[in-house]
């Protein structure tokens, strides 16, 4: 594959990851009862935060969601056309699902790719990739007032990081980048599916009898 | 209008902002029954975690409230007062509010500018500026626990983007700044004056049934 | 003393306050039932959340914690331990309080040491070592959906405050920093000891009756 389609591929991955959380961003607004501009909002920071966040820690100052304009663009009319159809958006549940798994996906390996390039440590990029796909998702629950679903859920933050660390890995074998980011983006949707359909999570602590 | 008088003007506005804003902070932890130190806490944290927050996205490091001290002390003195007087201060709540109309205004007018200044987009700088006046309110509900009511409260944030987005036209049509940020402080606090005299508020989202 | 040895003393506090975060993280993991990877994440995230935003703040981009991969390392290793063993270490819950002081002592003169060598004003400085303390609790508590301790504990967010006060004292004596940065990590420990033991508070703000 020539340069660039490959950075095509990665750039067609970063948007659709962009409308998977602006669109479950602007849900959450939707559902909260937020007015309109809350609900865009909701869709913007959703859809930007972790980004934001990873760009701020490795020094990629200012973050690519405030230089480049697209990125608002997106996320609004994402956040626009869930606002007006949110009654038909709300029937379809398993699509949801599918779609902030696929921008979970999207955004770790993009993630951990863009840390790597500028000069972060493997596995540090890997958790950088991890914040990238949790990051937006955190920020909505705390904004919500709820303690953030991406900390509890079955395999969401794990399954996150294993994307970032196939990447990181790739790039250990100096693997051209699009391989390894689209098996980290296979791999984080196959370990959310297993969890959602069938039940896989990680270890539980043993409860604590203290009071 | 000089150069000179422009700057002390804009110099004003943000010394304004930040005793509304350290006031506004400083009544939120004497309400929850926090201690001096907390309060005090909160007063500096509601009145430059905005700014700061812009400055770290605009790539304005260190932020202007860590390298110009003014903002601590101003933050401080205004706490100091809120805590001993709050007994007072608690029967103004339409001055309180006013204050507040008033520390939003000039904290989105003076962070628009500010990005503009640092060469951001037009449309992300209006969006900067709205940062700046609703972040401190934001990061006060989160660490009180509740959900922001920036986020909810009628043409809150909304109004502060339109006072960021007249400063963002200024700018584009070339005016001397000063104009455009009188002119966006005071569309700024007419919206919130309607909001709280006259109910005027953002359309909402039709409710979902799905439980 | 020579500047190798007060080096590694400083190292070596950092480390220690490293360890005694993550262990306070990941029990408060345990404590909500999140799974193993969410109280691995929340012993990285208390230990080294206070750091970063001292970082970005300073203008030390990337941060520490993204270039050093032993605060990775110790974090994770420090969680998988308090993970197994938690069962044994709820018993100690005044060694928990000890080692939590001791964190806060460490990093509050350690941040503050930090910030004073990336030239900011030492009251800036201070308040920077006080976040570096209190940082990681913060968003530990935010995390998990409650009012943050730091900001309610009798003579937390003070103690960390004091801490940095001390060490920017000694900086403007022109002391070598060692010295300072124990008698802060003393004073801290000292207060929070007398808060835990006698009872020791801040002022608190008469009751508001508004209602």
């Amino acid at each position: 594959m020539g340069y660039d389609l490959q950075a095509i591929i990665l750039e067609l991955l970063d948007w659709l990851g962009t409308i998977a959380f602006a669109v479950s961003g602007a849900m959450v607004g939707v559902r909260k009862r937020f007015d309109l501009f809350g609900v865009l909002f909701l869709a913007f920071v959703v859809s930007v935060a972790g980004g934001m966040i990873r760009d701020v820690l490795i020094g990629a100052i200012p973050p690519a969601a405030m230089t480049e304009i697209h990125y608002f663009v997106i996320a609004v009319l994402s956040g626009l056309a869930t606002f007006f159809w949110s009654a038909h958006i709300v029937h379809y549940q398993r699509l949801m699902q599918f779609l902030d798994a696929l921008g979970l996906a999207l955004f770790a390996v993009v993630g951990t790719q863009k840390a790597i390039q500028f000069g972060i440590h493997p596995v540090m990029s890997a958790l950088m990739g991890m914040i990238t796909g949790i990051g937006g998702g955190m920020i909505r629950d705390v904004l919500s007032g709820e303690i953030p679903f991406v900390l509890r859920a079955d395999l969401y933050a794990l399954a996150a990081l294993m994307a970032g660390a196939v990447v990181a890995l790739g790039h250990a074998f100096q693997l051209p980048p699009v391989y390894p980011v689209l098996a980290g983006a296979g791999l984080c949707m196959f370990l959310r599916m297993m969890a959602i359909f069938h039940g896989w999570r990680a270890p539980l602590p043993r409860p604590i009898h203290d009071e």
